[in-house]
């Protein structure tokens, strides 16, 4: 099947706006002359043996076999029950660190412009367990779990991540004066963790701190690492920090295998009309890149992404501009 | 013990800068009349039967009978199994709905010059329960505990407080896409509260969203209800945006009574040096004025403030000024 000998990627464009912007990456990777072939997927979701809707088994297999794919926004299936899909994969693929980094592009203004932080968060367990029980009526209870496994795990991405980025700093974002044991044992893990990387520099900060000063002093910041749900959280404050969820990528990073997916949802009010903003799912592309050690390709893609949003001329209605999304691609594509 | 016959309030200046910005709030007090009588009462930590620390229960007896205190910060016991003071004291009273309004003051400038929110947050379970377990060695939990009685309570706050501050709308904020059971229970009973005040608007989303929103646009949003970690992150973040936890009152209601206190900590770095920015403590004591129905006082208090602040000639360090404390408080006294 290799018939190039090229690495393959599992695509996944996923729903709404979702193959328009993928259709983009996939052009522009063209244009950009990237050694890798796309294997696109579909993940409707099928009904299971438990009548809850799941991921065909079609594109597991994918994932598992190529062991990275990029990932478009994937719609909720609607009523009781049903988790989120974009969830369920990270669980199948046991996805542990989510990475987002999120940086001030020169060429797009927000009241803050030296934003430049990553956020590393465990993907796996914490208050996204699923564990909910009513003790009595009107009595529920759901339980945040914290294992020393997965806390020892992302730590050590987060460090590990710091030094091969050049990064100087890594703190760890909790609550242990409220959650004493559960992030206690999280705390501890980093902290423990932090002994292995002197070179690295660490602190430990409150949850409520981090949001407050981040809001005031960006600059302060630069990787944090944290449960799951203060990464859902700070993650999507520092996107909206920088201009939101359309320019920001992410990465799930597993043992077996990585998917960089856009975290933005997928806006089916302009599905399907050529407006929608490819960015993140670009620059997830781009991340993707660097973790297949394709930085040159990684670097020029992403360099003509900046200046094509600099130039300010092609805009998507996101940004404030008037372009298609093709037109946007096509600029993209005329610079590589 | 009525002598002036004035409402008596119970004053726990607190540890730290606590007793040198609450002078001056007595001072600024004095300077406008008001007609309360300050019990001042000692929280110094006492240690209990069971080795803990906890509070004195002559200031639990003060609190009890006056119903009404202003609290500055409190400093939580070194050591383990200590449990913050502050929250000690929401407990103990039952205070189910902690309030913290925050506004652009017109000033102080940051880059923010719309915000005007109110954070109404449940105070008394959810993250904060306390309960954790290590279920075996390096698996722990924490229970989010969200009952009916108390999601409700803080539910039908929230709304009568929009109610009575000609407040527009009222935002539930929430991840019941994640912990569907536990805020699912929250969601429920605001949104079945919202019912009952049709003139209200009533909006749900996710925390995520808010955060990535409030930063981009603060504008958009007015009173907001929430779980109680939800609540804590909120607040300091919107506090972020107007300035920090030195410029935003709170306010803990209770069935039985109310406390009211700045957020900020102890900055011991700072204490005794006539260096401390006493602007939360004012804030928040102008809000207890307001729930006794002392509204001129109230108006005209915070106005003196408010012009001080604006006029920036004795602006304390926190703020970039040299004032003093002492100075600051002097400037609002000759404007009463
Ligand atoms: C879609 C949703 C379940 C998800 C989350 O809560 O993690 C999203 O907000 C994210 O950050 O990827
Ligand atoms: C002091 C601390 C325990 C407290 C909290 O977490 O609630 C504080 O952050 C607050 O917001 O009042």
């Amino acid at each position: 099947a290799y018939s190039s000998g090229n690495k393959k990627v599992t695509l996944i464009p996923g729903d709404g706006i979702g193959p328009e912007i993928s259709a983009a990456v996939q052009k522009i990777f063209t244009a950009a002359n990237v050694p890798i072939e796309w294997e696109a997927v579909d993940v409707t979701p099928v009904r299971g043996p438990d009548g809850k809707f799941g991921i065909p088994q079609a594109a597991i297999d994918s994932v598992n076999t190529n062991k990275i794919g990029l990932k478009g926004p994937l719609m909720t299936p609607v009523g009781k029950g049903h988790r989120s899909l974009n969830l369920a994969l990270r669980k199948e693929f046991n996805l542990y660190a989510n990475v987002r980094p999120c940086r001030s592009l020169e060429g797009y203004k927000t009241l803050y412009d030296d934003v430049d932080v990553v956020t590393i968060r465990e993907n796996t367990e914490g208050e996204y367990s699923g564990i909910e029980h009513e003790i009595v009526d009107g009595v529920v209870q759901s339980i945040k779990l914290i294992t020393e496994e997965a806390s020892k795990r992302v730590a050590e991405y987060a460090f590990q991540y710091a030094k091969n980025n050049n990064r100087k700093k890594v703190t760890v974002v909790h609550k242990a004066n409220i959650m004493r044991m559960s992030d206690g044992l999280f705390l501890r893990c980093v902290r423990d963790m932090a002994q292995k990387y002197p070179e690295i520099q660490f602190e430990e900060r409150y949850l409520d701190t981090v949001c407050l000063n981040m809001v005031q002093n960006p600059g302060k910041y630069d990787v944090l690492v944290m449960p799951n749900l203060y990464g859902d959280i700070l993650s999507d404050m520092c996107a909206g920090l920088v201009g939101g969820l359309g320019l920001t990528p992410s990465g799930n990073m597993g043992l077996n295998g990585a998917l960089f997916e856009s975290v933005h949802g997928t806006a089916p009010d302009i599905a399907g009309k050529d407006l929608a903003n490819p960015t993140a799912l670009l620059l997830s592309a781009v991340m993707m890149l660097r973790h297949m050690e394709l930085n040159s390709h990684a670097d020029k893609i992403e360099r003509a992404a900046f200046e094509t949003i600099k130039e300010g001329k092609y805009l998507t209605g996101d940004l404030g501009g008037r372009a298609k999304c093709s037109e946007f691609t096509n600029e993209i594509c005329a610079k590589l």
